[in-house]
């Protein structure tokens, strides 16, 4: 079998579990990574596969099968998608909700004019989550949805109390209201506040001679990030913190409450939920699950820009679809 | 908007389910129920829909988009399946397992050579539960797979129970064991016996002077049904059954314990369930959802057998591709 050959773009947590993903398919190999470091600053950790630095990924163009891009959606996905999307078919893991109509047009502009495809948005939340939000609201039409994230790391969160005077190093919990869950699994249809529906739980490392109370008051007013919130504050020394805190647990939950019957009294539960060790290890095998999906398109002669949405199950999987009939049916 | 016509064969509890889902859905509309019974015997609960006899379902060729068949999988679906695919685009909820590649072998030829859409094995499992098999295992290579269904009733442990002599009616539920749930959550990667995953709780009213022994005997020792499994058998007078045992909840849990990361030391998982207070109701609404796919896909030319696994999430949707990734991607 000739395997599907993976170029990642960008080699923080989320390309290094890339990598460890592309491990666990068989029918994909790492051809190389691209930074924007001196390609000689990074060990890789796949044999056979060579760093490159960015700007040479265009002479690699018919050496890569799909370019997954894992750099940060602030500043790097909108410039790099649509860019990379000229020559390469491209997966990403853009989540800034508010700005996806607008990418989403970037990289189909791209895709279209060059025949690539671009499948954006592909991970958890925005992703698997999102997926089941469609299948949930298009099969219980009456009823109501909810989203709840954690217990995970935020990784804004952390970086917002990082940037207070006297912090040396913190990290910032996302903890769902498990009273709110039950209420959802009740039926009662609640409508939460944002405070309801989650807490957020910091553990800070002071440097010496910080003003505590005034870093714990200025978390806990933070607009946006933490004034709307029930927010713990723990201070701790760096040893312990490292002790504890190093890994980047994530996961939550998509719930639909909805109502069947000729009088809709009839209550039907759907439950999705994810419990991760690893948030980035886990979103890398998302986006290589996507990439398989992505290299079948493209042979079928599919271009332009897809989400999650657009992609039936069966192309994901590394079975054939009678198999798939056979097996998971 | 031009609403879907959809057409109902068979009237049993899934059949009405069907209808009132229907109800749920603005762009849909019922045509008419098709039926082995004489037509005046209906009574549809849906004004200007009318009830036609099966065998008359031809007539109505050019007035249904798509006809939902509603039989049971033993004798109807199997040679209702083909015959109603030369005619019309179908959705069934076929749902015996081993006979699955067979089943859609039948239907894809009756639908190539007629240029029909057939999605079979529709509902929840096979169904749902099925497409939240290959997501996670696609996504989670490595790792194991565990299915749980219930607590819920089983109409065919019931009638099993109810074909025992002295036995005037019975309920079975299935019922999934906790602490075999709880060991798949804490990644111990069980493997278990078919009697350590559910329990089979029974419910039976037996005949005046019939010998309860040897009834309960006859239910616990029963092969393939009840032997392999602890069961417990509670005895109760007509009126009280019927009170509390009127109901056909059912549910379950998918779920995917995998491992991630360099050494595969990372535990994530993936759990999907549902509690459904009406088994029919539910897997109708499932049904539904998948009409509106076949509707679309057969008015893009796609036609054959497909199963839940070719379909992408955006078609089941009301909403626009463009609206579901603003509103929930």
């Amino acid at each position: 079998m000739k395997k599907i050959k993976i170029g990642i773009v960008g080699y923080g947590n989320l390309g290094k579990g890339v990598e460890m993903a592309i491990k666990q398919n068989p029918d994909m190999e790492l051809t190389g990574v691209f930074t924007r470091r001196s390609p000689d600053a990074l060990t890789l950790n796949t044999k056979d596969a060579k760093a490159y630095h960015i700007d040479d990924a265009i002479k690699m163009k018919d050496k890569v099968d799909i370019m997954i891009l894992c750099g940060g959606s602030a500043t790097d996905l909108p410039t790099q998608g649509p860019e990379f999307a000229k020559n390469f078919n491209i997966i990403d893991s853009f989540d800034t909700h508010a700005n996806i109509p607008v990418h989403f047009a970037n990289i189909d502009k791209a895709c279209e004019e060059n025949h690539t495809i671009g499948i954006i948005s592909v991970g958890w939340d925005p992703g698997l989550f999102s997926i089941n939000r469609v299948y949930a609201e298009s099969i219980l039409p009456v009823g109501s949805s909810y989203t709840f994230w954690g217990k995970g790391v935020s990784q804004g969160h952390s970086d917002a109390i990082r940037r207070i005077e006297g912090v040396k190093t913190a990290i910032q919990y996302t903890v769902p209201i498990g009273s709110a869950i039950e209420s959802v699994r009740a039926h009662e249809n609640p409508e939460f506040t944002t405070r309801q529906k989650h807490l957020r739980d910091c553990y800070v490392v002071a440097l010496e001679g910080a003003d505590l109370q005034k870093i714990e008051n200025e978390i806990k007013n933070m607009p946006n990030y933490f004034s709307d919130y029930d927010t713990t504050v723990t201070f701790m020394e760096a040893e312990e913190f490292k002790a504890a805190h190093h890994q980047m647990p994530h996961g939550g939950f998509v719930m639909r409450s909805g109502k069947t019957g000729e009088n809709e009294e009839t209550n039907q539960m759907i439950e999705y939920s994810l419990k991760l060790e690893s948030n980035p290890e886990f979103t890398a095998s998302v986006l290589i699950a996507y990439a398989r999906a992505a290299h079948r398109l493209h042979n079928e002669g599919v271009y332009g820009a897809k989400t999650v949405f657009d992609i039936a199950p069966a192309y994901l999987s590394l079975k054939t679809s009678a198999e798939l009939r056979k097996e998971l049916l």
